[in-house]
């Protein structure tokens, strides 16, 4: 049984690499996918598609796009939702992504720090477990295969 | 034909008093329903039920299994979502409740500042419409009954 | 038993207005639903509401935001369809009107002249019925009362 | 990870092989799948199995079926929708598609030229992502894959 | 708190009339439904609707298509399917009928003589509840407003 | 806004009714519905129904099917259930009831002493909300309306 | 691309074999499920696994809580369901079949004689496709991957 | 044709052992999956992943999150559930599991000692099948392969 594994969040750290590395030294039967970690083409994804756009509005409504199209390709994929929340930046997409794998019966393990627990505490409470770390959430993910 | 309006968001200003009003003074036949709007009560309604906890992550766990439970029930009952974000808080439970709609097949009306256009830009992209004000939002709503 | 029925397709003519009045004429407990039926205002509601746009293009895609959101919340009230399809226009609408009824298990009732029943084979074949007259849809109404 | 590709819209221009062609000399790991492609043997697939029908419309109906069972087995196999929309042909087959992939949760590329972007406005806002030439297309679902 | 029910089966007895008369005599809340009982409108309907047809299969195909609109649209509005099963005819409706109940959720009795049981032994597993006669079904129905 | 309360779980003690007069007491528009409380009537139903049966399984077996089809009906009717567990008995129905509810996305309250916390902490985890008293559950429910 | 087909209809006879022997013929990539085609054992499998009972109904229970778990199992695999109705027998298993994979979204094809088209009307208009012979399911079968 | 067979139930015997070497001696192509069989395991893994919680209620809440996360993945991948109820412990869990896999469609085998039917005959009256030994599911499950 191999486990396909969604890596939702920022895409500002290298907090996926360590998961992969170490999951992958764990020898854990798993593929992970997530967004476009490359932050400039992600926000330059719509017109470097579909040309320069007349505002900054809509060069980002033409990047969502092809970002959501990747996501929901990517999501119907997955087994099982990563969401990390950090403390910088707004992370809407991060609670989007959680949310809508939750809707759709995926499991969804967070990793918070604990000093965000009240603004996620309704989150963390649809999710399947909330964790501090990568290295919990790497236990809870290998605990499936015990 | 009356519909239900689930008004999602920050309950630290008064606006869904104001879109209240101002959609009682358009005659349109809407029902609104939303989250506990009393902040305090909103945090303390776990240990208000459960009584004390033995620490703040134990009183948000608490509190948060009734908002949720709130919400679920209210959510159901909802034809439409309108979810404003603004500057302010972490607002995660306003993305969890717009993306939990629109994973349902509930339509979403987002309001938010030009100003958060890039956060919330692949949220935007999968609402069924983006406003600025409430006016716009209350403008929307009055066009279903056209 | 009150049934609700969207009235899909062109905006151009009367239509709707015939079978509404043919239907009261019968007495039959149906309440009628459907798009925005002034032309100008369905083209125009997204720079009503959001303001001057900057392109046809983007004229359009602030309009189609709101007639969706419309469409969305009242299809969901239906417990049927009508389409009707003619020889004018592009009609793509109706077609995802009809075809988004279907996979959600709405019946559908086409209404379209026989010249046009190639390129609606595969459409037709998918709806509950199809038929060449509005007369001939009020008939199909009319028997799931009798 | 393979993707499988529905590629809907009319058959009597060869844009499918380019597509084909071009994604293969990126060496993507995609598998298309769409329509018949032979557009006389599409209409006649009813009189070829059933026999010869005793009215065009017959023969349609006849022919529908079929196309509709295998578009059916088909559908459910893709990841993904590119639907392109041209200025020949109703093209209502190509809006059922489109329309049917999103209801049911599918992600949709819709191609279309500029000059078409008023009648497809509400199925464009709806889809995940609207371009206007195939090797845009390319680069999107190249970009799933980067 | 009122039930809806629908009585699936032949239309050549008068077990409906029966049912209906000593449930209004119970004073049970409950309207019922079901398919047009004139048999032989239920055969024309098809022709009434569209004119007539060049054979009895297509007349079949055309009267098909209303019945199946009509079953669709009131299925819809049923909280509870009473199937009755007798030993003439094919009653190849009513086990379709029961089938798509319980495949979408909705709780199904089964009424059929014991001599039936038999080749009705699959579809009465997967019904709620098997009886034998009409009066049977009503006490089953009088229970659930106990 | 009206809601409708299954109250699953034991039917030898007078919990509901004791529920239903405090709510009723504080004027909530509460409607509740639950199983049979008549227990030698819920295990007698088969065979009042459908006579004798041949021995004590199959007495099961047929009241089963009734007491089932009355629970799926009055179900699908509820917004809301509340699931008490106590100390006695196996209470299979009771979690059976709690867990189908949670499949099909209805909120669930549990009522548990705390001394049963271990062999329901899975089912809890799954619930919208755990609490200890019927007091509590009544704050809870009276929550959603405030 | 593979396809997986469940064969529903009457085992008294090899239609099964001949399906499968013309199928291997034309080298198709399909694999061919179906019911135990053995009667006897079809008709013994209650008793076989939970020793006899007390009654040719209790019989029949037994066997078809295995019949319908072995269909249910595999019908999840079927990419589309070929169900043929003969003149001899009730069916209303094959009847059943056909209903729950229509009602499930998966494809259908009937096969049955002419002159069985009037107790089929109903359902032949919700298959995907209706022939006479099984000649023409297999063109049909083909035709999917031509 | 290879199917994955969870089996539900307590971690307190070597049932799970002897099904997996009977079926393996069968040669059935059946992968097994099920909960963590260590039972301090199950109760410790909150702790071990999250650290010493406060109390034996927060444990248990912390233990619970990462067995239904990893029952919850598991559980998506089972073609069938085979749950066994035995006479000691509460046995809730076993009860949740089977009954979230009825309600989403997957089919059911329960194992029970036949003094057990009382307390589970609702829960008997929706799985697939019941029996009394793992003899019996084991001959169910080899029966799907014939």
């Amino acid at each position: 049984m191999r486990l396909t594994v969604y890596l939702a969040g920022e895409i500002h750290s290298t907090w996926r690499e360590e998961i992969k590395q170490k999951v992958l030294a764990l020898n854990l039967p798993v593929d992970f996918i997530g967004p476009m970690e490359n932050h400039d083409r992600s926000d330059n994804i719509g017109e470097e598609i579909l040309g320069e756009q007349t505002s900054a509005v809509f060069k980002d409504a033409a990047a969502s796009s092809f970002n959501n199209l990747r996501t929901s390709v990517l999501m119907h994929k997955a087994d099982l939702v990563i969401a990390l929340f950090g403390e910088q930046y707004k992370q809407w997409n991060t609670a989007m992504d959680a949310s809508t794998a939750i809707a759709g019966g995926k499991p969804v393990i967070i990793i918070r720090p604990e000093k965000l627990h009240h603004p996620l505490k309704e989150l963390s409470a649809k999710a399947s477990a909330t964790v501090e770390t990568s290295d919990q959430a790497i236990k809870a993910l290998s605990y499936i295969f015990e």
